[in-house]
């Protein structure tokens, strides 16, 4: 079992030299990535994760000519050579290499890399027992939908987070919270469940829209896709996180406060047994 | 003459690959840059971009220990082994290649690149005539002040304006004026100057330093370090923006309107002429 990285149809060493010093991923960001997740051997909701892709190459306008089926082939590879049946394989694609000038360039051939780390399913200690999150302002762009490779103040944010002994900081802007630094936020009050709805402001979890519909609706849970200040999340039954690696992750501490009884709640447990269900049955 | 790479320590050809897949630079644009003048083999304003990039760096607790003598020696090298007398040296420092995770690697060592391209000054006809800017929203992050890696609000209003056969664009927050995508922006009126004042919304501009005080000061100007409504802009006599590349630039045309009789103003020509003297003379 070993991490393995990947350029443009070869595999390669992670610590081979192997991208162009005006790649403007490298110098300006210019580029949109994802991070699936591979659990027992198997690829977890690979297509929704690709089209996302697209639509983030899209919205960036960086052509692409791969097809999905192309990028299964790339992904299936990556799992064979290094032999990891639980990981994840983070793909990212820039507008490639071209002499520093902001505006696009004339002519540049989009640059892929992807790299597969082993990662085992989030610990079940840390599902139990619940995490704490800060909140800190959202000082992000106003293109947070694009999963492009800006990721300065997630970066910031996460590092506060973590020197604060904390799993994840929540992000407010205009008095709302958004989402976390890399995942989407949650919140559970009288039964229903509350969450950011899509727009410009948040990146659109593939996990977010699996608990939405694939979990919450069958149960029969009421979903409001409708902002939330962090008061009225303070005073909330529950508040989880989801995201690829995050999966459901009971928040029981948000800021100062304690979120109900300071242990994760039973919606979360629940929507928690149902993601782990469709992990194993493939998604 | 010939545009030539730099990676930590060795001189290298821009089509050599240099870089690692995990370098943070590459996948969350987690660094800074700047880009240095060459003026008939003079460095312009080193002092001022070094003491910027100590800055931006300090901001984002990336460490270094090069010193500014070091930082003199490496642009000298290339621009000796590249034999370029007017072009521009572009440096950025990473905080280096680890796993892929948000927060900062308990390990990792910064890494610095450079190039050096040739660039000749400004058109003089462009000066004359005068360009025109579209005006835009200002979706960046709030950190503008940080010369990051992160770019892509900037290439994307770069872009649009290219595509509009304008220079440059000037974007506006919150109903100001904030600058431009790779310049900051300036407003004559009544024969005051007037430019946003120096906060998170904006970059410390090294050649609007330079233009308020070693020109604009010394020639009496009166200024105001205050932001400008769009609407304030297209009634004023004058509009211009200061950059690296873009030096003085009189800007004739903002978003429809014509900015005062559609010809580059007295206070704009004279202060590109003060500034190409300083040029001449040494920065």
């Amino acid at each position: 079992m070993k991490a393995l990285g990947y350029i443009n149809g070869r595999i390669v060493e992670l610590d081979q030299e192997v991208v162009l010093l005006e790649d403007r991923g490298y110098q300006f960001g210019d580029g949109v990535y994802e991070v699936t997740k591979v659990h027992e051997g198997r690829l977890i909701a690979f297509e929704a994760h690709m089209f996302r892709l697209y639509r983030s190459l899209r919205e960036l306008r960086i052509p692409v000519t791969y097809t999905i089926e192309e990028f299964k082939e790339m992904h299936d590879q990556l799992i064979q050579e290094s032999g990891i049946t639980d990981g994840a394989i983070y793909l990212q694609l820039t507008r490639g290499a071209a002499p520093r000038s902001h505006a696009f360039p004339k002519q540049s051939c989009p640059v892929l890399t992807m790299t597969i780390r082993p990662q085992g399913p989030v610990t079940t200690d840390l599902n139990l027992q619940g995490v704490s999150a800060l909140v800190l302002d959202d000082i992000r762009w106003l293109r947070c939908d694009i999963k492009s490779l800006n990721l300065l103040p997630n970066i910031l944010g996460k590092q506060e987070a973590k020197e604060a002994g904390c799993y994840e900081a929540v992000l407010v802007r205009d008095g709302k919270i958004t989402e976390g630094t890399s995942s989407n936020c949650f919140v559970v009050k009288d039964e229903v469940l509350w969450t950011h709805p899509l727009n410009n402001l948040i990146l659109p979890g593939i996990t977010r829209q699996i608990v939405l519909d694939r979990i919450a609706k069958p149960l029969g849970l009421a979903i409001l896709e409708k902002a939330v200040t962090p008061e009225f999340a303070y005073g909330a039954d529950e508040v989880f996180l989801t995201g690829t690696s995050t999966e459901v992750m009971p928040v029981v501490k948000l800021g100062r406060e304690t979120i109900g009884n300071g242990k994760p709640g039973p919606v979360t447990l629940r929507l928690l047994e149902e993601y782990r269900k469709l992990l194993r049955e493939g998604i």
